[in-house]
């Protein structure tokens, strides 16, 4: 893997995972949609299925990362600090692409549907609590570096397709088990990107971006990667 | 893989994929059916699992393409045009002979129910806008097509059952979050072989078969399979 | 594979099969139950993990058919006629087990519903007409057994689990998409096993076993086998 | 495996396992959360998930049994009795753990509910009949570990990543088909711990932790493991 292949590994990673994760919240959210009120199992599974297609095409190039807490998470083992910032700029570019995809596939139901539409690219609290918000992205970011972590000890498992089936159907374990508070980010390049996105695009109605949340869903994430990456590093050298 | 395994190996796949689909469509929708309004998320894992079974079928007999922009994609890399009509022509008739499959299948609840019918069939946009409706088939099936090339990277996963997995579930992703706008045809098989039989078979009340719509659902994603062929093919030129 | 070992096998993956799927049409439709109304979506996984679960067990013993119509048709291929008889004991009496775990466990339930309760051991049709009914149970059968013989020409998968999976989730499919007009039986061991029980257990409210109906999901699945596995053998002889 | 290792594999596998858990509980069931009645699919899935992650994670340490009754019914066949203590030890406490996090990661849901909250954290009959509520434990362990112990014989899957898709698909499939009666605790750990902690966390309105019913939640599965191990034990000597 070369600084090539990885940026676009993960520019094209993290576009698809956000054109199916951006993609399913507008199914699920706006009008004359077919899947429109198909709701929260949907929305998992849309995200999950994600992370599976943009971690597949990945795989060969950039090793699939597609979310800069994974990055820093496996960079605490690997010691690969110097092409963290390759991996962070395909990130996040390639969410401002999915995000921008999503918006042209879903032009029409964009103009039938009353704003706003910052839920279609970002995630927002439900109960709004900095400290509560950042502790569930915390827990759920965790949750996904731990157990992404484990992979490194099940050889031959990311290679052989396995992996990429495991941690797709992870994703949509957080998200059915995790979600309900944030909205799961759990992936700073996943929410700021597609916020930057919501900002920029000309879409009728769409709404503030809520810049005071945006902290949150990257800081949350970036904490919570760092202690999956060190626990797993911990855990396994017990094997 | 010789000519008459191709074309039997996508007549019979087309076919089964075909028949899930229309099938599931049929299943949620008609009167009298023990899965009426079973929703979106019905729709997305019958489809899905429609083209999981097809492949498998068609795996050793034709690699299980059962799509045309599939093969289109594919053939880019490979340069096996000659080969090209051959899948065509067993996509096409596999999905003639899906579609009748499921008028068979469920005769007694078309009779029960009220047309129009060509939801079961064919696809057809919620809000009809030829720009925008290309454009949604176009990302849908690039999304499809560029990830299914990433198999040919992954070594031995095609061969291994896991890539019919990710394949399958990979559909099912992009029915959930790419499906909205225009019921995914991604597939001009899948659109317009059913749509001929709309158009031939005797059922009562069944409304017009579109014809003026049926143009997108094939140059769609025959641009979309295009772009995702050719890009996957740069993209891997990098590993 | 002894006779004995084929016999348990088949005897205790029916029986897993059936509790699963006689247990999740309890769960959806018997009053007092957390699951109550969890829809169409619920029933086609819980029989699809239900034939995970069932062929995953019996695999090491007997292959793991589960079902009369596919030992049927894969005898065409096998020519292992003198073994049927053992594999149908073992699946009738395992389906009738199972038939009655699914009874103790919601032994609550049944006593908190008002019958019938038929539908939780054995199918019905929504329209009720022979030919139509045969003829749904015949294609959902033929495209199970198809895809399974499929399993023998992709090499290695059955033994190394994914073909499991497929399996599965193709049962999965089936449901969803073909499950509508009769409640897909596919298996004649699946509905006349619990039909039988349905008769003998002392359940109040239970209503009529049916009798006039039973044939359909017996001779059904039969015909549809036969013919999946002949078209299996025909088609795969060109690879 | 060393005694360290199993007891840091179990505590962190079976904190996952109940954080996703009590976590898609939580999820649909309290105010102001995203997944508000997303329904009984939803719990299922989020539980399989949970076992697939917190199974995945532990593998390399301890097997990833997560389960007292799991571990009881492989001892049966290893012998292997002195470890017995180590794993409960760490199930026990891991589960604790996990509805630890369960609890921060929705403070805000649980302020903004009226209780009682006991359904997040531990399993409750819908019908209270004590014969009645461990025959439906007892049925739906059995099932488990029976078909747990398949995997010993499928050689090679519990390695290969195969065997953890497998089992977290079997417990989805306990939970729709035989999880309406009693909740499906299948597991004295994921019960007994999370009990302790509603009883000892500060929750406003959180009502009692219903100590009458908890032993119904631990012996019934101890027995159902112990059968499911025993029969499995019995039946794969045919081999």
């Amino acid at each position: 893997m070369t600084p090539a292949s990885i940026f676009v590994g993960e520019l094209f990673g993290t576009a698809i995972l956000v054109l199916f994760g951006g993609g399913v919240c507008a199914a699920v959210t706006l009008n004359r949609s077919k899947a429109k009120n198909a709701g929260w199992v949907a929305i998992a599974f849309g995200w999950g299925f994600g992370v599976m297609a943009g971690a597949y095409l990945a795989l060969p190039l950039s090793g699939g990362h597609l979310n800069p807490a994974v990055t820093l998470g496996l960079a605490l083992e690997s010691g690969d600090w110097p092409l963290v910032p390759v991996y962070f700029a395909g990130q996040f570019l390639g969410a401002m692409l999915g995000a921008t995809l999503v918006w042209l596939a879903y032009l029409g139901q964009f103009r039938a549907s009353e704003g706003p539409f910052l839920g279609v690219f970002s995630t927002a609290p439900e109960v709004r609590n900095p400290v509560q918000n950042l502790l569930t992205e915390i827990i759920g970011t965790f949750a996904l570096v731990f157990v992404i972590v484990a992979t490194g000890q099940n050889t031959g498992l990311a290679v052989s397709g396995t992996g990429v089936l495991i941690v797709a159907l992870l994703v949509v374990g957080i998200g059915l088990s995790l979600g309900g508070p944030t909205g799961y980010a759990i992936n700073p390049a996943r929410d700021l990107g597609p916020r930057i996105m919501h900002q920029l695009l000309p879409i009728a109605g769409k709404g503030g971006s809520d810049w005071g949340y945006a902290w949150i869903p990257v800081v949350g994430p970036v904490i919570g990667g760092l202690v999956g990456g060190g626990l797993g590093m911990a855990v396994y050298s017990l094997v």
